[in-house]
């Protein structure tokens, strides 16, 4: 008879399921699998004969070989227009951030040439465009400079941004091919944009030398610093280059403006780079302008790449500042060029890979540091004008290379008489359109704290220097991730009424504490971070309710009731704390129940013989049954049971 | 009509609310709260008066205060039982610790003296005994020992111990203040099993110097090193110091094997030490054995502790040094007296405030570095010692205080002719207690993360130093905290079969997935460590989903719900993640619909407005109700509503 009451008990009620044991070899292939290959990249390799498998691999690797049988002459003719399009504003911004990076000019031009052909071959984005980026640009400047003057050791410095890049190449390429792409990923939204926003403030600065004709500046980076240099300077300013830097400065945002709103000038804003180029290179030939303080470009080298492996500085005693510049210009190139890649992927509905772009980024570097070429990515800017363009394929970065390599060949000269002053509106104009103070009204909106982190990187960058903006972003991204983890919320269930769901009752006004039971839910995985605080935690929350309960007179205290439904994982420590946690709400005299425990949970709790502990009766699978079965046992005394109707149907249960 | 439509509609759904939206410092207030004061130690002052106030403030800093008053008779005469015998295991321990931490043996009696008195006064639990650790003695030792020699420059030495003593006094103390005592929680019970073993296995290594009566010794303690060390010098092994060790060694692992076996022999157990002591002393005085290879302590001089705050090196050129030994040596002993004093409180269900505790520990340890002491914490075998003869409170450790006080007046000259051999058997048999091997097991039996955890720490401290099993013990920890961040579970939902319950297919595998539909949960808050893995990983789901009905001819898919009831909390990456995924899912032309919005997710919906991009409708409470609204869509076409009738009942909803 005994065993016809519990039969009854347990029809009406669903097990909380134990799942049975996996081994552990294949446990930990599932979680290697889901750390580093969660896109399944293999998925179409699966079942197919070894030639094809071999011809899917080399599609896989080279993407290039995968869509050229397919190239249209229809598309070629957008890829063209759209090609010629980006190698116009490739020669104005590759001579800009090569000065920018205290580079000789013509570096900026050889970067905007091999790397763009590499990832023609390599790269999975149609959209994207190769090129040399700003913020990179400014941190090999400030980083490598404080150890080797570009001006008075021009070939050592430039041999060590040359192994930089190199080192940069190196570390894409691993973190693809190790699949680490998701350390990228650590650099939230709100990092990007105050970081973004700082170096662009920071590099705009940067450009008043250029636009007030000085000839010396400091070499810190921060608000304080170039102030003090400018102010310091009054006497030297030049007003004929500040005169004609704000000419082509209001020409350039103007045409921005316009090409802004309305879609069809675009033309005219992707133009007006070299537009401006030409017209004052123009000027400055006919006036002279180089010899009443406007600073011109020189000679620039004719002639294409030359190759540059033996200039590699393995053996410097800067090598190791030349990583550090590697990694860190290397990490931000590559968010910058997989973030812009991402974006117009989504745009036009296709998928990109991103350990594949990683691994392409990374060889189009290390290709690049053998033929003179500078850090490169798939900078904003450019690849926003390719789209525009109509581009179809990667065939556009070609266009572009060879457009660039008949510059190097021929075209060279004619950048003589350029003044560097329009270089820098070129720069400012690219740099203001990277403030994105919307986007931070946004975060401030939406979410404090990922405002304050932007806020953070904004300062961290304008008043101290690029490193110190983003130390101090990631840290406090982290740190927010570690008091998520070290204080995960618990809450307060309450029944809604005329239902049998149980939910917060912070969430759901409505929602009705049950009498003598205290629902908690918890709010994370337990584990050694979180253990003793969710401890301390739950025996407030009772002593609480145990004073509440003394306050209104109600009926006292008898089942704690512990939601674990959002509770993934648990490790040793978390199962130790729920056995204190028992311990201490048994000593109490009171009664604790689980409700929904997960697969993870539940395969630990029977191990370590917690279920034992508490009893497998005291295990539900759903908050609703859990409190129909306490207050069963609180209302009924076990010897009627079989007078009593089980009050939880099949089907109404949370 | 439409109005009347979407009211019944409406009517048989519960709606998600949207909590009301709090001032943002009052839940930034909230948020500093939970932080830092989880335990609500203030709970007490509320709607006292201002004098009542301040008698718990002083109870509260100084618990002495509290507990005094109320002391018996009774409890004396138990305290001064358990005083006695603690002090008893106090005078060899202490000078066995010293003499690991290469410290003239009478400071190990001085570390007895004060900083007790000082915890009876400030510290909250009953049943902590204070004194001298073994693992920050070696440690001590081990890093202080590479910069100064202990034997050349002992003065120099002691001062820079009881400088970094005084340092980590005030990093306990500063924790404390500062509530951040869940910095201890990053040791989990992993990484303490792993390095308290391995520590435990270095300090008996060590050992063999003093069992072997070797004069020269080497300053490494990893393995490898000792072997050599020991091999090296075969021909000066003593035999006489070797046998005396065993023998003792022997008495005391077999008095350890009784008491265990049986409680009432603890007596035996916690008296042998200083029997031995005793025994070995006499034995050593009438055999003159000290002139046949038998080292002994020598000369202790005679007197309480000397004051030393002059002696303090602030401006030693190791102050550094100092200052690293102090922070992880004061971190260590936390850590440990910190657990022993919770466990204890735990057994005898009385309440441990950490941070207060953490305070206690620092004013002991910086009044202990001005009065020749160095670092004390309660060790585990004291305790429990202290424990099992039955101490009711902190006067136990005011009379152990009085036994080593005594000593140090009148009794120091007895120990002249102590053998070391015989302090070396009491710490082995002390230190093999730590070596937890069982808890090692099971460790892999529950957790297999949780060992590979410990046993890094273990073969770190063993084969490589105390400080690198640490590190990579904490740094495994924390690894597996980002990978689960950066990956988190994804679980495809299905229905359990006669109910309106969903849960995971893995889990339960009778659950039924629903045609046409599919249900995933997200297992973990959306922010910018795993929106990226999420994205991909969702459209796999999809991809996969689609494959199997296409394999099976099922109903093609039309609905994705994505069960956000684990989702604790979303930051602005993760939102716009969601955005991308809706946007990816409208263009597959499904629709997505989102189940149990937590009230920090749903806020931040609203507020970005993605609320209206994916429409209120689609929305729901429960994973059951979407369901249903889901097939009420699918099957009904939404002119003929009236004709249906509405299949979700108010109470069968999940």
């Amino acid at each position: 008879m005994g065993n016809g009451k519990e039969e009854e008990k347990q029809e009406c009620l669903h097990r909380v399921a134990i799942p049975p044991p996996k081994p552990f070899l294949e446990s930990l292939a599932a979680t290697v699998k889901e750390t580093f290959f969660p896109d399944d990249p293999f998925h179409q390799f699966k079942g197919q004969p070894t030639r094809r498998r071999f011809l899917l691999g080399l599609q896989y690797f080279v993407p290039f070989v995968e869509w050229a049988p397919r190239y249209t002459f229809d598309s070629f003719k957008a890829d063209l227009v759209s090609g010629i399009t980006i190698a116009s504003l490739a020669i104005p911004q590759g001579i800009s951030y090569a000065k920018l990076a205290n580079l000789p000019p013509v570096v900026g031009l050889y970067s905007s040439f091999v790397p763009p052909l590499v990832y023609a071959m390599l790269g999975s984005s149609r959209d994207l465009a190769v090129g040399t980026v700003a913020v990179p640009s400014l941190l090999i400047a400030s980083i490598l400079g404080k150890d080797v003057s570009p001006t008075q050791n021009t070939k050592e410095y430039v041999n060590l941004v040359l192994t930089a890049t190199f080192f940069a190449g190196v570390l894409q390429a691993a973190l693809g091919f190790l699949r680490l792409g998701f350390i990228v990923d650590f650099l939230s939204h709100a990092t990007i944009v105050g970081f973004m926003g700082g170096a662009a403030t920071v590099v705009c600065l940067q450009q008043l030398k250029g636009l007030l004709g000085l000839r010396h500046f400091t070499n810190n980076t921060d608000l304080v610093s170039v102030v003090i240099s400018i102010a310091s300077q009054v006497h030297s300013w030049k007003w004929e280059s500040a005169l004609l830097g704000c000419c082509f400065l209001f020409f350039l945002l103007l045409t921005r403006y316009f090409s802004k709103r309305k879609r069809v000038f675009f033309w005219v804003n992707a133009m007006a780079p070299l537009t401006s180029v030409i017209l004052a290179t123009l000027l400055v030939s006919l006036t002279h302008a180089e010899n009443h303080g406007v600073q011109v470009i020189g000679r620039l080298s004719k002639g294409l790449n030359p190759l540059s492996v033996d200039d590699l500085a393995f053996r410097s005693p800067f090598l190791a500042t030349a990583i550090k510049t590697g990694m860190i210009t290397g990490i931000i190139a590559l968010a910058e060029g997989v973030a812009v890649g991402r974006s117009f992927a989504i745009f036009k509905n296709y998928h990109i890979d991103g350990n594949k772009e990683m691994i392409a980024f990374g060889l189009m570097n290390i290709v690049g540091s053998c033929t003179s070429c500078y850090l490169t990515s798939g900078p904003f800017s450019r690849s926003a004008v390719n789209f525009n363009a109509g581009c179809k394929s990667a065939v556009s970065n070609i266009v572009m290379a060879v457009g660039i390599m008949i510059t190097l060949l021929l075209l060279t000269p004619l950048f003589y008489h350029t003044p560097l002053v329009v270089l820098s509106s070129i720069i400012i104009t690219a740099m203001l359109g990277l403030i994105d103070y919307q986007a931070a009204i946004h975060l401030w909106q939406i979410d404090k704290f990922d405002f304050l982190v932007c806020l953070a990187s904004y300062v961290g960058v304008v008043f101290g220097s690029v490193e110190t903006g983003l130390i101090l972003a990631v840290a406090l991204s982290l740190l927010r991730v570690f008091i998520s983890i070290a204080r995960p919320r618990t809450f307060e269930l309450g029944n809604i009424p005329n239902s049998m769901i149980y939910r917060s009752v912070d969430q759901y006004p409505n929602a009705e504490r049950v009498p003598a039971i205290l629902i908690l839910q918890i709010d994370s995985p337990i584990y050694f971070a979180n253990s003793n605080y969710l401890r301390e935690r739950i025996s407030r929350w009772i002593y609480e309710e145990e004073d509440r309960i003394k306050a209104t007179g109600e009926s006292s205290l008898q089942y704690v009731i512990l939601d674990l439904s959002p509770v993934g994982s648990i490790d040793t420590s978390g199962i130790s704390i729920l056995e204190e946690i028992n311990r201490n709400i048994e000593r109490k005299g009171l009664k604790l129940v689980l409700a929904n425990p997960r697969s993870e949970v539940i395969k630990k709790l029977e191990k370590s013989k917690f279920i034992e502990s508490i009893g497998q009766d005291w295990i539900y699978l759903t908050v609703g049954e859990a409190v129909s079965a306490c207050n069963f046992a609180l209302h009924c005394s076990w010897p009627n049971v079989n007078s009593v109707e089980c009050d939880a149907g099949p089907d109404n249960n949370v």
